[in-house]
């Protein structure tokens, strides 16, 4: 028989020392909110019940945690008075009845499944209470786990620890999973006698023994818990994030030559023997399909990029930018909302934007799909085999047929039948000497000022 | 009632392993000259008399040190016999008189105010000798400090240490501050009996104690403390440099997601969240406003970005560039001496120089300014709300008036009135056929060939 | 007399961890096939015979060691029988006579001549067997040298070793140096006895001892004994490898910013007084002469940079780019097979391609040399003192004389005189009020659909 569980959130933060217009779990990593990452790995653990207390902008921090496969509620949490007090601000929904009850923090974004899921098996086996911990080089400031023959006996804040317990470095992770048919009476015993007159979460440990209960620590690695309450916090944990994603594609097959410079988003999909150069930037919705190689200096977001295909160095690729098999956009070059079929080419100081280009066609430097009139966007629809010459403007919505050719410096404002040739250029005129003349007379001008 | 102090600055060094055509203390730390920075914390710290001891690039050392609100004299040294006898370079300054005397190198640009005030208080306080101290995990290779009850007895180098001095890890920063009126009188006793035959300026620690004078050290952190031998160390400094301030801006609200991607310069200001992507580039005189947004791969030098601004991916800001608030200025776009009014976008590909450009107005993919004729520059006005076509080219001087529409791929030369069309494009014409002909054609001289 | 040398490459793996399509000692570093960079150190060490063992791609593995310079012949490895039986694939080489064999390995690439050669030294100084091995903090996993009086007694692997074994910090390399004369007889009396029936290479320092031969350890810098076994270790090594590099540039006299953010190729070649900025990527091919400066964001390759020329930032150099002298190439710009004169100057958003530009000669923002015409590439000459206003497209083949001007936006089809101006841009013409009255109609069209 499965367990039910709930798992709260706690997200009332202040986060006064972000200094932030929003609150810190809105904050991205990998470019998406913190309490998005939180989430994502507790439906990883098979949770869909979610409670989630909030505080400061309570609308859009529950928005970002909403997630079609989860069944989420928000609890607002109106006086701060400790994390113990918090968590009974989901009361209603812990009183609906689950198995298990699982706290965990909306700031500590890179925590997987896997503790999680270890923390409610060890109530399986008929724990109380589980503390998620870790174990740190220097554990100054945290709380110890003083454990004896595998169980928890309490949880020692720095201040109070003796210096035996202060050596101790298996810390507190503040994550929590309860035996939920006994959490709301365990949570209902903490009390504030102490110097902030708060409830503190991590006494529960020490009531629940004293009621004869049983608690137990599992341990989770030390990077999974980092916490955030400044944004230099905040960089580290991102940090953490990208060195466990980049080290997950290198083993798949992916070759970065420089991976502390690549920028990955929460959703990047690479495929196997696909080369990434130093210095690229992912934006979140993008797949890379096998073979394809991504220069230097480039910058995806919202796009695919198909099997054999080159990208960069300068590319961008702006949402909705598809890139046909061995099809390349080059330098100083911006896609967005565009095919760009098979074997294609936009190779240099290019903006192709809503628009479609055909197999094997080749668009010249400095070519502009001139796609917005000012008002509205239109689309510009280039055939297979097609040459367009460079430094062309392509007025949309314009089209170009197959095995067409734009002669370059022309502005393209009616479509160019298939196997056509446009031109749309001024004849060229010479005046012999004139330069020679302008700059005599800059000289003599300039000679004159002088005198 | 306040103490007078003079720094001396040694700036004299060959700079023999820095294999450079100037001297050290030029080379730029996050933008500007090393000892711009060493002058910097002497002002922090409330100095403004300084004795500059130059030796290679006299005049360019002097003038890279000076500035309004500090009094400063160079003094020449013309042998190099040791730092005792370089500060005695500056004996005419100290003879002026001065209550306190701080001695300070030009390559350790990483010194705050903080340890020099520490120094000029224990002076104060009544000490001869003030020596500014580090501790560091392997004092190899540098002078022990020998302290005892709060005196500092001597400072010991690596060779002369015995075993038990080996294993002290507090060592000798170099910089100094001396007893005012004791001060020729000490720097004149220190000799150069010893192999080199050189002046030791750490020799006066036992001097002063000799005479009955008293000594002392006080403790900077480490970092503050890294000199320069050659250009591998200059790239440290500059990393400390960057790292302390990255910091120092993150937790005033700045968000970075890499902050080890990001350069600053020493005057860079960036307001509450500003959220700063991957791999941007700060020159001086940057300011940005609070929450604009600088996207990956921006360089911005001399700008200045309001409030709600958006800059890059990829874009170039040079010094004169003026982003209104909420304006934005995208991939491959280059903005120099212009002012971009509020709303205004300036999106791909484009270069904006010499110009303004008025609210909301829109300049359109691969426009160019064309702001120099070969001999001068020339000024583009565009006024607001107008709508520049793609592939447009500005040719200045020429202004653009208020709602006005200039069609895509268009040479303008002379001015455009306020909601007027202005075109300067080629008809466009079509050859039908054509291209297919001249690839038939191709094909057969092609085959004819390799027969 | 020198002592005659063949080097066995063992390059047979299957590299299934490294999850591709190719062999892993063909994956680059530093822009080459790392076995290139093996065969490199073997030269320098001043060996010329090879003998190679491939296994899988053993066609492109052999291309990629191939070279002027060393004679190399090579083995399929058939089965995967272990290291010793891996060298004996090279048998018939191994049976030609030579004083010296000496093994290493295709996929450590960071392995230098000085190890090599103290390795064959010790050969010549009258040992039989030479194992490199390097000193490590942590050596859980790897073969420890067990040495007693000089000479090396076994190599331990760690699940055969003792307690105290296990605390010997020197590690088995790998690599190793044998008796010419006594290699095969030697690798002959390798066993398979072990429990995957494998022929290991390391058993032949006690073959050796049994025997009365002697066997000794030489040490190599750890950090050259890395290998590859997966595109996470591939990504060590590339950084390891640019550590070195510009390291050794930077104290020979090359400024870098932020050293970490540089990528270096196996060829790069950096004059003294060079700046590079942050995130600079060379590709294979370049030098850089004395004083130039590579701004921020710039890529080269197969590039010459002259002194005092300035590149980037965002400046893209591809093969055949030839900067003179004090010329520059700025933002936004791909220079690729193409000459740019002495002073001459193309700064914004160009491209110049199969191009000649003479010197002094300015070329204007967003200027296009068309030089392909779907079919083939042609050549554009611009002379010197030349001037090309911005947004022009130069349709080659065409030639532009020496002081000679084209005016903005044009189009230039045919050749320009010496001191001429060339126009090629349609007429201006100025619809006055109609961008209002499009603007109303638009208003009104809006207006109607929405009702």
């Amino acid at each position: 028989m499965t367990r039910t569980c709930l798992a709260v959130i706690l997200a009332a933060g202040e986060s006064t020392r972000m200094k932030s217009s929003m609150s810190k779990v809105l904050h991205p990593v990998a470019g998406r909110p913190m309490i998005a990452h939180v989430v994502e790995s507790l439906v990883d653990a098979g949770i869909s019940s979610v409670a989630l207390v909030v505080g400061r902008d309570a609308e859009p921090v529950t928005s970002a945690a909403k997630r079609g496969d989860i069944d989420i509620s928000a609890f607002l949490q109106t006086e701060r008075l400790g994390t113990g007090h918090a968590v009974l601000a989901a009361r209603q929904a812990i009183a609906k009845g689950y198995d298990d009850i699982l706290v965990v923090f909306g700031d500590t974004p890179l925590i997987t499944a896997a503790p999680l899921t270890a923390a409610r098996k060890a109530l399986a086996e008929g724990n109380d209470v589980v503390v998620i911990g870790f174990r740190t080089a220097d554990p100054t400031g945290y709380g110890r786990l003083i454990v004896e023959n595998g169980e928890l006996l309490a949880i020692r804040e720095q201040k109070d620890a003796s210096e035996e317990e202060k050596r101790i470095t298996y810390c507190n992770g503040g994550l929590m999973a309860i035996n939920g048919e006994k959490a709301l009476d365990l949570l209902g015993k903490i009390g504030n006698a102490n110097v902030k007159g708060e409830y503190y979460l991590t006494d529960i440990v020490e009531i629940v023994r004293a009621g004869g209960g049983k608690a137990i620590a599992v341990e989770a690695p030390e990077a999974e818990l980092m916490g955030c309450n400044n944004r230099a916090e905040l960089a580290l944990i991102e940090a953490a994030w990208q060195k466990r994603r980049r080290h997950e594609l290198m083993v798949s097959g992916v070759s970065m030559i420089a991976p502390e410079t690549v920028f990955l988003a929460f959703d990047t999909e690479i495929g196997q023997d696909v080369m990434i150069e130093p210095n690229v930037v992912f934006g979140p919705g993008v797949t890379v399909e096998s073979g394809a190689v991504i220069h230097a200096f480039s910058h995806l977001e919202g796009a695919h990029v198909s099997a054999g295909a080159t990208v960069g160095p300068y590319a961008r690729l702006r949402p909705g930018a598809n890139l046909g098999r061995d099809s390349k956009v080059g330098n100083f070059c911006e896609v967005k909302k565009a095919e760009i079929g098979a074997g294609a080419k936009v190779n240099h100081l290019t903006y192709v934007g809503d628009a479609f280009v055909g197999e094997k066609t080749n668009i010249g430097a400095g070519t502009i799909t001139c796609n917005y009139d000012g008002v509205n966007k239109h689309v510009t629809r280039i055939g297979a085999n097609a040459f367009i010459g460079s430094n062309s403007s392509l007025v949309a919505p314009v089209s170009v047929g197959d095995g067409a050719l734009v002669a370059s410096g022309s502005v393209v404002t009616e479509d160019v039948p298939a196997d056509a040739v446009a031109f749309g250029r001024a004849r060229q005129e010479i005046k012999p000497g004139r330069a020679k003349i302008l700059r005599d007379r800059y000289q003599a001008e300039k000679a004159a000022r002088q005198k």
